[in-house]
């Protein structure tokens, strides 16, 4: 491609972020993106209009923009699974590079994707898919290249962090937790992706294809959400000094790359504890670096139309130095020859266990001897809320670093103690002192 | 150069982060690094044995790096201003890339350096020139290409900070923290470059130049150290609210961009007030993107090697994919057209003023009356300390928003005043409010 020519863009999909790309590339008369030239916008509806979007531009067609030889470039806004991945391949198979914010797409069918575009001699990049405009992909592969990546902690859904931020705040219930947010337009009508840790897996799968080379599919990674997460946790947590916090974590082993997306306690003196409301933060550590934060923005159109056109402006550098395809930023080789992934048996930490006990001599001992069977140490125990109508008492216990697979095995035991009404959580401890 | 050839580097100097990059480069087996093969390291006591580098690659010539056709890229670890900068322009004249982590020479000879750059077809990269580890040149130069960058504020000096946290936690006098800090290794025999700031000046005219094209040569920036912090100032603030860090702040404006490096009032419920120690932390303000938060270890060995690895192997990668020169990742354009550096008088901020004053009626409205005069409006006044022997007491008097000059010009006049033994100090106060 001469230099003098300009790099054509096609955009598929324009949301609200789709939208923003659109302007930063219309409105941009110096700069890097004035070298740009917007050619389509595929669309679902063309009669709503688009503040700053010529509607000449809009196309309810694929093939018009997919197939239009102007384009270079091919931004992919969609979001969801179908038909944005089978876009995503066709725009590769008929040689333009890809950029996309769609997170499920990349966790679901990267090695597809990624070995679509080393086939075909093309950048797919996806800054915009985690962390929205925190570049943490960006560092991951071109900052620390020289850095044995060896684990990676994230809150990276903005939903969930903001529910759980005000249950902590407020005092709230989870219910009315996620109906504030849902006013406020942080939480979707249907929660689930969000609320069911759907997105953060995403996330954290394609952080791990990229950090560790793992193949890292979404039902490799052990998944829970905070539904079940209730005010009394909360308080309870911050009675012993922690809050409650979404985590996404891969970290490196001797036998493979555990990750897990579930919610921790976390100790309040850490800076993962302050991070509130919609705000995503990676902390990742490298053998040479040591820790490395980066906290900002998770969503919303500025943040991730700063990603995406970040990947863009790279990929359009790239064809005007080369001549030719610009070089995968973000795009990381095929995984399938990477580490193993393990699952949860053999993960060691401790652990906060919420029973609903009988509130009487003797219970303690009962319950103590089922932990001791599990060889599941007990750092302490609290009583809170006894409950003399029903006879009940709230116990929390505090493990010492056990084996999950025991603590699985003693969770079942202890729910059919006859002196426990219910166990009513179990949530893991991050341990923020041996890292 | 053909791809399986592999690139050649040549190193100058082998302290503790030379040394560490030598490691790197000869200590790979696989990835990325193991493409790297260094042919010489310029020492400059060749009888020094330095742990996991071959006597025999070490030379005090530096002609035998310099001009060594083996070598692709040069890496410059050994600091200061000369010869590192004439070694660097050699470098680059006889067509090598270069990697540097030399503060001083590019916040001084940034304009020479960069068009020697551009001028000879080579890579001059340095991110290790500010923030160690943290990649924040990588950040701005590349994942913010969209941004127009509003703001920079950062903590860059790991010294400064390091005495300053823990005469806030221990009360302690400047003198004795940093004394401290030279016991524990976080501070030179001679720490001018660090408490006077220098440091933190030529770190932020890089930062300057790359996020605002503004050529910030150390003189243009505003200086000052924390030499005149005392305890006191501290136990003060903190009875406010605060604490006190050394900042370094670029921010565009109307007028043209405005860097300074200085002690000022952080509010303790910000997440800058919590960056203790020797950590580095960058907070960047994007205008798509909004704040960014970096935070890290922004000295040592490995995260030093850690940055420069990451230049070394970006040059390395572009050589192969393009069988020529790398695209500079950092090197930025020469910024001799760029917008103004203005200076402090028309900064408005708030302001900590500490008087040593005649405590008795009456000397309060003597002080506020030169404050009105030269119209800045106070906020607070807090009396600490009489001293009933001399009949003085600590006054701190904090201000509205106030002009730089008006204030500066009411600092003289208060310094004259006859119910004023002394000001003992004036500080800035950050605002984090109108972001």
């Amino acid at each position: 491609m001469p230099v003098d020519q300009k790099t054509g863009v096609g955009l598929l999909g324009a949301g609200v972020v789709g939208s923003q790309v659109a302007r930063v590339i219309l409105d941009a008369t110096d700069g890097a993106a004035s070298n740009l030239t917007l050619n389509g916008v595929l669309v679902r509806d063309i009669n709503r209009s688009r503040e700053g979007v010529p509607s000449g531009l809009l196309t309810t067609d694929p093939e018009q923009v997919l197939s239009d030889d102007r384009n270079d470039l091919i931004v992919e806004v969609m979001g969801g699974e179908e038909p944005a991945r089978s876009y995503m391949a066709a725009a590769m198979r008929s040689g333009k590079h890809v950029v996309t914010a769609n997170k499920e797409a990349l966790a679901k069918h990267g090695d597809e994707l990624v070995g679509l575009a080393a086939d075909n001699g093309v950048t797919l990049s996806y800054e915009a898919s985690v962390g929205g405009g925190i570049p943490v992909l960006a560092v991951i592969q071109d900052s620390l290249s020289a850095n044995r990546i060896e684990s990676i902690r994230a809150i990276i859904n903005g939903t969930t962090n903001y529910i759980l931020s005000s249950m902590d705040e407020a005092g709230s219930s989870f219910e009315d937790a996620l109906e504030e947010a849902q006013e406020l337009g942080f939480a979707e009508a249907d929660p689930t992706a969000d609320v069911d840790a759907h997105d953060a897996m995403y996330k954290l799968s394609i952080l791990a294809r990229l950090a560790f080379g793992a193949s890292a599919l979404p039902d490799t990674i052990h998944r829970e959400g905070i539904r079940n997460i209730g005010a009394k946790d909360l308080r309870y947590a911050g009675a012993l000094g922690y809050t409650i916090k979404l985590l996404a974590i891969a970290r490196s082993g001797s036998d493979g790359i555990r990750c897990r997306v579930h919610p921790a306690l976390v100790p309040n003196d850490v800076p993962m504890a302050k991070v509130n409301g919609v705000l995503n933060a990676v902390e990742l550590n490298g053998d040479l670096l040591g820790p490395l934060w980066l906290q900002g923005r998770g969503a919303g159109a500025g943040p991730t139309a700063s990603a995406v056109m970040g990947d863009v402006l790279r990929i359009a550098h790239g064809m005007l130095g080369n001549g030719g395809g610009g070089k995968s930023q973000t795009g990381s080789p095929s995984a399938t020859n990477g580490p193993p992934v393990v699952g949860m048996d053999d993960l060691e930490v401790c652990y906060y266990v919420r029973l609903a006990a009988i509130d009487r001599f003797g219970v303690l001992a009962k319950i103590a001897n089922v932990f001791g069977e599990g060889h599941i140490s007990i750092a302490s125990v609290l009583q809170f809320d006894a409950d003399d109508e029903r006879g009940l008492a709230d116990l929390v216990i505090m493990t010492h670093p056990a084996r999950e697979a025991n603590m699985q095995e003693t969770a079942a035991r202890l729910r059919q103690l006859d002196v426990v009404a219910s166990l009513e959580n179990l949530i893991r401890v991050e341990d923020y002192d041996t890292v």
